[in-house]
C-alpha cells in the first residue's frame, strides 16, 4: 500500500461501500455492501451497550437558545454548526441547529426526567446522524460533514465517584468493541487544551492507519457538573436536599468502519473480520458439464447447513470463471472461501481459502463436527487478523529520550512516539511545534525519576505524540 | 375511550413511549419503552423487505437545485421544506433542504448507478428521519415536523409492466406487515388530485382510529418515467439503445406505531401485539415470608427457560404489592402475565392473565411442551387482537346509496362510507364539500349498472369517503 489515501478511496468505490459522488461536499451514500458492514458493526456495539444502557432517540434539531446556554460548549462548536433558518417560505422565529452532538438537545429533557436519587444512575445512548461544517479537507468515513453513524452515550449519576467508575466502564466497553473488530488502539487522557468542550477531562482511543497517522476512534468524557449546572439537572437526596447530578458522555462514529477497512485491508482489497463481514463464507462450485447438478445440489445443502448453524453464507452460482469470482471475493474481503468440485465430493474434501493468510487448505467435509470446525476457523481468522493488526500497530510506536529522537521517530517510523513530559501546557505546545505533531495524550500519570524531553524539568507523565488525522 | 385524543396523549406519557416536552414544536423524544416498540416493529418490516430489497442510507441534506429539478414534485413540497442556509458563521452558496422525502436526493445517484438492462431491476430502501414544516395542528406520531421513522423504498425497472407488478408486490408486503401487527386497513387508489406529486397514481392504506377518523398508514406510488426523465436515469437495452427507466416508491412511517397504540389500546392502557411488545411475558412472583427464595428460584428458572425458547421475558422481583405490578403491566400492555406463588409450585400450576381478554386462567407448568403452549397462547393473543381490531374496523364502514345516507353515515357512525361514483373530479370535489369529508380513494374500478351517488350519471367505481387525519 504505497499511497494509503488513494487505496482507501479506490476500495470504497470498488467494494461498493460508500459512493462519494453525492452532490454535497462531505456527505456520502452508504451502498448495500457498506450498509451491511455498518449494520453488523452496530449490532456488536448495541449488544455491548444494551447490557447496561437503554437506547433512545432524540430530535435532530436543537433550538438556538438551548445550544447557546453552555458557553464553553458552544464556543467549541459554533464555527461548525449548520443552521436551519426557514420552514417553507417562512423565516423561523428561532433558528434551529443540526446537532453537532446532542448534549444541549438531551440535557434539558434530562432536567425533567431526573427527580430523585432513586432515578439514578441512568444510562442512555442513541445512534444518529450529526453534522459538522468542516472547513478542513473532507475524507469519506474519516472527516465528513454528515456523520451518519454517531453513537453517543450519556449517563447521569449522583456522585463524582460513580462518574469516574462509569468512565472506566465505558473504556472497558469500547476496548471490548475494538478487540472484537481487531482494531488496535492506545488509550490516553487528552491534554487539557484538547478535551471535549465542557468536560473535566477526556479519555481517547486512537488507532494508527497504514500511512502512520493516528485516527481518534472513540472518546469518553467526564463532564462533572458543568452541564448539570447549565441545564439545572438536580435530584432530591434521601435527606430532601437538591443536588446537581454528575455526568459522563462517550461516543464512537463512522471512523470505526474506516479503521476496519484501512487496518485490515491489503493490496488485494478488503479483508473483513468475520464479525462484520456481510458474507462470512462464500461457496464457489467448480462445475464441469458432467455432474454439475450434483455439485450444485451438494453446495446448496452445505450452504443451508452452515446457515442453520448461524453463519452468513453465499453460494455463487453465476456462470462465470472461478478465477473471476475468486478475485471478486478477495477484493470484497470475504473471510473464507470454499471451492467444491466433483472430485472434492468424491474425496469428501473441500478446498478452503483464508482471506487473512491468502492460503489454500484442504479439509474433510465428512465429519459430524464440520460446522464447528468452520466456526473455529473463522475464530482463528479473527484472532490472526487481530494479532497481525496489533503487530503492525506496535511497530509504529517508539520511545524517544530526546527531541531529536522524537523527530526522527516521527519522520522515519511515522506512527506514535512516546516520551516523558512535565505536563505543562506551554511546554507541550512548544513541543508540538518543534516536532510538527499533536500531543495525543497522557498514557501514564505520576511517573518520577526522569526529566521532560523538552524543558528538562522533572517529568510527570508518559505521553504520546503523533501526526493525526 | 370517550376522548381518543386525550387518551392517546396520556398513554404516550404514562407508558413512557414519547416525551412531547422537547422544546421544538412537532419534534419529540423516543423514550426507552417507545424505542423498543419501534425497534421490534422495524425488525418485522426489515425482515419482509430484506427478502427482495437492499438497505442503503442517503444523506439528509438535498441541494436546492436537485430538489427544484422536478417541478410538480417540488410544488407539492415547497411550503413544507426546512432550509439550511448557514454553516457556522458562513452563509452557504447553495441552500440545503432537510429531505421531506428522498426522491430528489436519491435519483441523481440512481442516474449514475443504472448502466444497462442487467443492472435492473433494483430495489432499495432506507429508514431515516424526514422533515415537514407542518402548519396544521401537530400530534405525536401522527402529524409531526420530524418524522423520525420514515421507511422509504425505491425501485427501478426496465418496463412499465414490471412497475405495475412491483406496486402489487409492495401492496402485498405492506398487507403482510399490517396483518402481523393486527392493524386493519382499506386499500384504495387515491383520486388523481390527491396522488403523490410526480406519480402516475398512488395506492394507499388507511386505517381507522377509535374516534372514527381515518389515518393514512402507507402509500405505494407508480412513478412511471416522470423522475427518470427529470434526472436522466437511462439504461442501455440489449439492442444498445438508451431508454428511460420506470420507477416506483413506497413508504410507511411513525403512524404505524400510532396505529398499534391507538387501535389495540383500551381504558386500561396499551395492549401490545406480542410481535412488538418489549416484554411478551412478565412473571410476577407471589412472595410470602416463608419459601420466598424457592419461589424466586423457580421463577428465575422459568424465565430462563422461556428466554431460551426465544421469548422476551421479564421477572419482576421488586418489593411492591402484586396489585401495583398488575396495574403497571396492564397499562404498559404486556401481552401475558404469569403469577407464581408457593401453592402454584406445589400444584404445578401457574395463573396466567391475558391482556387482550383481561381474563385469568390456570395452566399446568409440568408439561414438556410448556414453552410451546406459551407460544401458542401468544399466537392466539395476536390472532384475537387482530380479529377484534378488524371487527371494530368493519363496524366503522357503511355503504350509502344517497348523499343523505352518506352524510348520516359519517355523522352517526363516523368511519368510512362506501358508495358508487362516476369518477369525475368536479363531481368528486363537490361531493367532498357536501358531506364535509375527503375522498379516500377508489376501492373497485370498472363497476357498471348503477349510478353516481352525487351526479347520478353512470357510476364507474366503488369509492370511499371519510373524515381523515
Amino acid at each position: 500500500m504505497t499511497d494509503f489515501s488513494e487505496w482507501f478511496h479506490n476500495i470504497l468505490e470498488e467494494a461498493e461501500i460508500i459512493d462519494i459522488r453525492y452532490p454535497v461536499k462531505g456527505m456520502h451514500v452508504w451502498q448495500p455492501q457498506g450498509f451491511k458492514i455498518r449494520k453488523y458493526t452496530l449490532d456488536i456495539l448495541r449488544k455491548l451497550l444494551d447490557k447496561t444502557h437503554e437506547e433512545v432517540l432524540f430530535p435532530l434539531l436543537i433550538p438556538e437558545d438551548e445550544l447557546a446556554k453552555e458557553a464553553i460548549h458552544v464556543k467549541g462548536f459554533e464555527e461548525e454548526v449548520y443552521w436551519v433558518t426557514h420552514g417553507g417560505l417562512t423565516e423561523l422565529n428561532k433558528k434551529l441547529a443540526l446537532r453537532p452532538t446532542s448534549e444541549t438537545g438531551m440535557y434539558p429533557m434530562f432536567a425533567l426526567w431526573v427527580r430523585n436519587h432513586s432515578d439514578l444512575p441512568f444510562r442512555f445512548y442513541q445512534i444518529v446522524n450529526t453534522f459538522r461544517y468542516e472547513t478542513k479537507h473532507t475524507r469519506p468515513l474519516i472527516r465528513v460533514r454528515e456523520i451518519t453513524t454517531f453513537k453517543e452515550a450519556h449517563t447521569v449519576h449522583a456522585t463524582h465517584e460513580e462518574c469516574e467508575e462509569q468512565v472506566e466502564k465505558a473504556v472497558q466497553i469500547y476496548s471490548e468493541f475494538f478487540d472484537t473488530l481487531g482494531i488496535p488502539y492506545t488509550i490516553t487522557k487528552r491534554p487539557q487544551w484538547d478535551k471535549f468542550p465542557g468536560a473535566e477531562y477526556t479519555m481517547a482511543f486512537d488507532t494508527i492507519l497504514p500511512d502512520g497517522k493516528t485516527l481518534q476512534i472513540g472518546t469518553v468524557h467526564n463532564l462533572g457538573q458543568t452541564f448539570a449546572r447549565t441545564f439545572d439537572i438536580t435530584y432530591e437526596t434521601t435527606e430532601g436536599e437538591h443536588e446537581y447530578v454528575y455526568q459522563t458522555c462517550y461516543g464512537v462514529s463512522d471512523r470505526v468502519i474506516a479503521s476496519i477497512i484501512g487496518i485490515h485491508g491489503d493490496e488485494k482489497g478488503l479483508c473483513l473480520p468475520p464479525a462484520v463481514a456481510p458474507y462470512q463464507i462464500v461457496i464457489v462450485p467448480i462445475l464441469f458439464k458432467k455432474g454439475a447438478e450434483e455439485v450444485l445440489e451438494f453446495c446448496r445443502n452445505m450452504a443451508d447447513n452452515l446457515r442453520n448453524a448461524g453463519l452468513r453464507v453465499h453460494l455463487d452460482k453465476r456462470d462465470l470463471r472461478a478465477g473471476k469470482k475468486f478475485y471478486e471475493y478477495e477484493m470484497r474481503g470475504v473471510p473464507l472461501r470454499m471451492e467444491i468440485g466433483p472430485r472434492d465430493i468424491e474425496n469428501k474434501n473441500a478446498v478452503i481459502f483464508r482471506r487473512d493468510k491468502l492460503e489454500k487448505e484442504t479439509i474433510s467435509i465428512e465429519s459430524d463436527t464440520f460446522n464447528e470446525e468452520i466456526k473455529s476457523i473463522l475464530d482463528d481468522i479473527s484472532k490472526n487478523m487481530k494479532d497481525k493488526a496489533w503487530g503492525s500497530f506496535n511497530r509504529f510506536i517508539r520511545f524517544a529520550d530526546t527531541i531529536e529522537e522524537a523527530k526522527k521517530g516521527i519522520e522515519e517510523n511515522k506512527g506514535i512516539v512516546s516520551f516523558n513530559w512535565c505536563g505543562d501546557e506551554a511546554c507541550g505546545k512548544e513541543l508540538e511545534e518543534k516536532v510538527h505533531v499533536d500531543i495525543l495524550g497522557i498514557q501514564e500519570e505520576n511517573i518520577s525519576g526522569c526529566n521532560c524531553i523538552n524543558c528538562e524539568k522533572p517529568a510527570k507523565c508518559k505521553t504520546l505524540i503523533a501526526k493525526t488525522y
